[in-house]
């Protein structure tokens, strides 16, 4: 396998912006990433492109990868949807990155894509319950607020999570994000804001909860290292284990990828000095601190509500404000935790710069089903 | 790149079977095929699973890969699905192929499903007219029957196809497909029926156009060869060249991939003695035929008339029905094409054996965007 760059990134604003196509956001983001690369859209030899749910309504069911190469003027090369619940668009990074390590092509872009804030809240929340067993999970109305509410409690009982520490992710998030232009939320909150806001699934309110979005985000990754760009080091993707007995307060399909994705880069979880993790509901954020071992098992809470995580402390853990924040157009998600990261380890990431990271983590989930995670991606980026 | 084998392969009967669910047709089709490689599930080392619709209404949105995996109680392991809409199967199947050919796993499972009977006709047609462009072609009313009839006319204009031509693919299509135990129609036509049957987008009448149906299909690929197991030869996915000028009777998605093939097989198309090919109406086998090389341009329609196509001619097309008469599952298609190859290669085809076949080659196309075949993927098989 040969060294693979992460040449170019491109995002769009997130965010309620009904009114852009999956497809524009999808062009629009792919653009930029190649702009940032240098890179002519000719030059791209494959594309990836990650999305959920726009088949769904009268959207572009299919081909909507090639709708965007089509846009850019590319013709004849391989394009790939690739869907895997809220890991799709780190799924389509992991596809690319392989394409190029594996010298299938030298240039290959992956880009994820969604529009979600043309349905309502309740419809959403239905349709993204088919990320679960949608036989019998979903009809039992195992919605995932539902889930994380449940996996909440169960974290509670046995470490002693405080919904106060909960809540200091949520303010976490807000704070980074308002740093971010491209973020859905632009103000700060206050930890009495999260535990007053309205109740969702006890002990999670309305603040612990990421939003619905609209958004795309895109990377050029290249065998040719333009000046200053991040490597990636390791990437893994692993499933979950589905067993009666699970605790739900852990996701064995995170240990797993991290665990492959460690080894792979020959690093430890202390060497990763800014991370993107999956923070769908800040119980999530805590949970996968312990899963990646930034922290001991069960002292995920505390370890968030020590500031360790915080932009400054001694790994920033979703500096861009993450899904909680910057908000969760599920294609697009795992695309822009990598712009994210690349970001930063360009030093380019203005008033949320981490200080001189050299090691970077993103991580995703797709999916909850019989107690564990469906799908987790991991990849690792480096300054070198 | 190291050599990979078809180890094992499995397929639900094709047809209209609406209380099996998609993931129910998947895991049949994945058992089977592990039963046909002698491969216990725990050894799949990744799995690429196939489908274009299952998140409509209330199906499995997401993760449908994982719903077969823990069905078959595998863990861990990366779990992808991928859609390029009819092309979706074999795009499933190149994915698996190269993980396996890069050493990244030495067992890949690719299984392909749909479910698509418990819509109407008409339904169907909307949805699938998504696989165009949804935002301007769909909206106008350009359904595939209708890209297709005016292929067929325009065919006809430039090089005199006939409908007599046109319906010498559906019956030998139906011919073949009486004689495949899990095709969807098993009872022989004659011209007379094609000529006569109510017309769909003129010159296309309903025996001109493939069916509606469900269905699933699964290869085991692996590093290591079981006796008699066919090699992959060849491999490759092209997206169209979507011109505003095309004349709509050649595909350039399949030029590319065809050509690319050839090329790695090192072989020419008059060495290729079975092929499954994308019949989703008749005037496409017939510009298949053209477009793969295996008759001169414009002489499609006389080529499948004279038998040069049937079992026993020159080179025998969709010998398991296709999808005419096999049906098409849109996510199995592809992967359902290699079953059926593999089969023939193995000499274990039954009445609708060719004989002796050492080359043989797949063909999808998916979408029609702006002109062209959005996607085309072509796999070549060798038995040596």
């Amino acid at each position: 396998m040969r060294d693979v760059y992460v040449a170019g990134v491109g995002t769009t604003r997130f965010g309620r912006q009904p009114q852009r196509s999956p497809r524009e956001l999808a062009e629009a983001a792919t653009r930029e990433a190649l702009l940032d690369a240098g890179t002519p859209a000719r030059e791209i030899e494959a594309l990836w492109l990650a999305n959920a749910t726009s088949g769904l309504g009268s959207g572009q069911l299919a081909v909507l990868g090639q709708m965007v190469t089509r846009g850019l003027g590319v013709e004849g090369i391989p394009v790939v949807r690739v869907e895997n619940a809220c890991a799709s668009g780190s799924t389509a990074m992991r596809e690319a990155y392989l394409a190029v390590a594996h010298g299938d092509v030298d240039v290959a872009v992956a880009v994820g894509t969604e529009s979600l804030t043309g349905w309502s809240t309740a419809a959403m929340t239905e349709i993204m319950a088919r990320a679960s067993d949608a036989e019998l999970e979903a009809p039992l109305g195992l919605t995932f607020p539902g889930v994380f509410g449940m996996i909440a409690r169960r974290h509670a009982e046995l470490y002693g999570t405080t919904p106060a520490q909960l809540a200091a992710v949520a303010v976490k998030a807000h704070r980074n994000g308002a740093l971010n232009p491209i973020a859905q939320f632009d103000a700060p909150i206050e930890i009495e804001d999260v535990l007053g806001a309205r109740r969702v699934a006890s002990p999670l309110g309305l603040l612990d909860c990421c939003p619905i979005s609209d958004g795309g985000a895109a990377v050029v990754l290249s065998a040719q290292r333009p000046a200053g760009a991040p490597r990636v080091a390791a990437s893994a993707l692993s499933s979950g284990r589905f067993r009666d007995d699970s605790t739900m307060t852990e996701f064995t399909a995170t240990q797993l990828a991290a665990r492959r994705c460690y080894e792979l880069a020959g690093i430890e979880p202390a060497d990763v000095d800014v991370a993107e993790v999956h923070d769908c509901f800040t119980i999530a954020e805590v949970i996968h601190g312990e899963d990646l071992g930034f922290c001991p098992r069960g002292e995920g809470g505390a370890f968030v509500e020590s500031g360790a995580t915080a932009i400054g402390g001694a790994v920033a853990v979703n500096p861009s404000g993450g899904l909680k924040a910057r908000g969760h157009p599920v294609g697009a998600t795992g695309v822009a935790q990598v712009v994210e990261l690349a970001t930063q380890l360009r030093g380019e990431a203005g008033e949320r710069q981490v200080d001189g990271p050299e090691v970077a983590l993103a991580h995703t989930l797709g999916g909850f089903v019989h107690g564990d995670a469906a799908a987790c991606a991991v990849h690792v980026l480096v300054r070198d």
